[in-house]
């Protein structure tokens, strides 16, 4: 790797380009302006898109006919790096500690993306030309919910039109080991609102007349997973494709002892989850139901003897093929109707969804990335789904009707969004043969 | 009236007399100040002594030997004035309306205490001084439980020494009709908090392999009772007595429909109570297990896809003749922990409990209470319970030996420890009477 990659490197990553936050906006728009010059340099046609939001960088080599075309997607903005106090080093500072580059956006996504562009360099440099026609396209809205992409996409169709979207912003299943992402699970949201009175309520006066929200809500909620963590609205797992044998085989054979792992994480007290299936099961091929948030009544210091007036819980379903999200969210209401318990109100307001992906690992291009991940990392490829989503990866197939190869760089203590992130120059390397390499399997895949 | 009882009234009502948040200290000795200066004005000698939390204030006339001895009670500190949004006007910027008057504290207990003030600073200034020895203690922890008065009436124990106690912080059946309470719930509490991870976790990355501590907190809140409203800890009703005949006879004969009130009151969609109870006897004769509060996870605007590292519900429960408070809570740890469920950890803590009380509204004092009401009010007196708790009432018998006769002013839908609550200052009016009807009738009981 070239001593100027490092420099490059720290000069991408000292740009505080925090998507969320206005007071960077200028950030961000210097950043993508360094974007543009770097890619023209190295010999492409790069160019500043505009957005309602932030800009899109939108980069070509000259297209020839004949050729496969690859989009490759990645992202320059960053989470927040709040809470500075815990940073050992400033997040927009970034240092090199024991072969790990520490700084915000490290790994995710400035990291992972430089990995493609200097793979990109390389490669004209040596040759000239790219094996095939690339689009490079990098947002900078993918941690505020990649607001401008689907609009762009759609305006620029027909000049965007490729064979394949490659993306860098997954993660690998342990160091060293190559990983070929072929899922994601969906999402999808709602909130559940309990009311008994208009009013808090004094305990002592109307304790035990009138129904309390919080105890109503905790009822309601407490019907939604049996005892075995299985979720029990009806027909909730009427759509859930089983897990193929193959992956089933493939997952237990993943040289990473999954319930370790998270143990070590998220210091838990114990696992626990649905049932008969393993963690990588739980986490990536089985829907969940899960409240991320509740509140009522009084939550400050020492007691209020209240009644509240209402209570709610935020919820997710995180969805797997080929369950519909509309078609979960009927089900839930259904089920709280059904359980709601007496002397209250509901109300339930849906939010957003997002779909699952599914793609086929075994097909050209799969074996294709697979190919270039084994001659990059010289080991054999772990193929994984994950357990997240990533919205943008149904809009290239919904917009543009083309698969995505997830191909991440991302390791499991490299804590993206919180502080400390990091990124091993390891992997920027790797990632530049990773690079080359997929060019050149895409460019002679039979597909 | 005189026309200045509602600027004092107003006055005492600005003073944001918070006893649970420790950023309200100054106030309340703010309040005590008022209060010790508006009773050595009206010929009382008055003092604040200081305690381990907010200053009690501690007021007498000149004592005579042969008389009566009185204790008036009541307190100046009130409860948060939250949700503020809920509120028509401030909560500490009190407004009249329709001859009610708008502010926290209101009802509880600064219009109920300043009535008492005002009948002693009339009867003082008709006849130069009153027809019973008085003690007239005010505290400021009443709403926090009242943590410093034991240790106050036990250290003056022989100074305080009185024949009956005097309160007014209770209720009446009905606008008009006088009430003497004889018998009060009591209350303890506990807060329980669940952990599952050391940290938030993404609900894309964890969700399905560790538990979800609202989740299993539901599941534990949602074991609390039964479908009928029956509290389903082993052993809870144990040592609860049964209603005598007399008093569910007179309850029948209430001139209310306590099933219309309620709903009228708090606009629940429908009652909701323990089966085989009449409303009444929910309210009075009844424990509940209460959820006053519960939080976890993101409670904001839209949707975080995170799995909380805790949550947590707060607990009280209404206790009755013969319940003790602390052994009902050794029975909610012990259900607590058989139906936590797996893969989480709990933590309980427990709060302050207050004893139930009891005592016969036919004694010496009883009846003496029943002709002041009368006359007070000119009709019928009510004898019922309530469902809230006064643990300083138990206190005055445990301490000083003596009982209580509860004079309540409250009315149904004064809304204490809700927003908007008021106090119609036709009973500030009829309460300076009855002031003065109860120290008449004292001065004269036989017993």
């Amino acid at each position: 790797m070239r001593d100027s990659y490092l420099d490059e490197f720290f000069t991408f990553l000292r740009f505080a380009s925090i998507s969320t936050d206005d007071t960077y906006k200028e950030k961000l728009v210097e950043c993508a302006h360094w974007l543009v010059e770097k890619l023209n340099r190295i010999g492409l046609q790069a160019q500043l898109v505009s957005t309602p939001g932030h800009p899109i960088v939108w980069a070509k080599n000259k297209h020839q006919p004949g050729r496969k075309t690859v989009m490759i997607y990645g992202h320059y903005d960053v989470q927040p790096p709040d809470p500075l106090e815990l940073w050992d080093s400033p997040p927009f500072d970034p240092v090199l500690r024991n072969g790990y580059v520490y700084a915000r956006g490290s790994t995710d996504n400035k990291g992972q993306i430089l990995s493609h562009i200097l793979g990109i360099q390389e490669t004209i440099a040596e040759k000239g030309d790219l094996p095939v026609n690339l689009h490079l396209i990098i947002e900078g809205e993918e941690e505020i919910g990649s607001g401008s992409l689907p609009g762009f996409l759609k305006k620029h169709r027909d000049s965007l039109g490729c064979d394949i979207v490659v993306v860098s912003d997954t993660g690998m299943i342990a160091r060293g080991v190559p990983t070929l992402s072929y899922g994601l699970r969906g999402v999808t949201a709602c909130e559940v609102k309990v009311t008994a009175a208009k009013m808090d309520l004094h305990s002592g006066v109307f304790g035990g007349a009138v129904a309390n929200p919080i105890t109503a809500l905790a009822r309601l909620l407490a019907t939604l997973h049996d005892a075995n963590g299985h979720i029990a609205i009806e027909g909730f797992y009427d759509d859930v494709k089983p897990l193929e044998d193959w992956e089933r085989d493939a997952w237990k054979k993943l040289p990473v002892d999954a319930d370790k792992l998270i143990l070590d994480e998220t210091k838990a007290p114990a696992l626990f989850g649905e049932k008969g299936y393993s963690t990588f099961e739980r986490l990536w091929a089985r829907p969940t139901a899960e409240l991320n948030g509740i509140g009522g009544g009084y939550q400050g210091q020492g007691t209020k003897t209240v009644i509240a007036s209402h209570a709610m819980a935020k919820l997710t379903f995180r969805l797997v093929p080929n369950q519909e999200g509309d078609k979960v969210l009927k089900l839930a209401h259904k089920h709280f109707e059904k359980h709601l318990p007496p002397g209250v109100t509901m109300e339930i307001t849906d939010g957003h969804s997002g779909p699952w992906y599914l793609t086929d690992p075994h097909s050209a291009f799969g074996e294709a990335a697979q190919h270039a991940l084994k001659e990059a990392f010289g080991t054999e490829v772990a193929l994984i789904r994950e357990g997240g989503s990533i919205p943008i990866v149904s809009q290239f197939r919904d917009i543009l009707g083309v698969e995505t190869l997830l191909l991440g760089l991302a390791l499991h203590d490299c804590r993206a969004h919180s502080p400390n992130e990091n990124f091993p120059l390891e992997n920027l390397q790797n990632g530049i043969k990773m690079n080359q390499a997929i060019l050149q399997e895409i460019g002679r895949a039979r597909s």
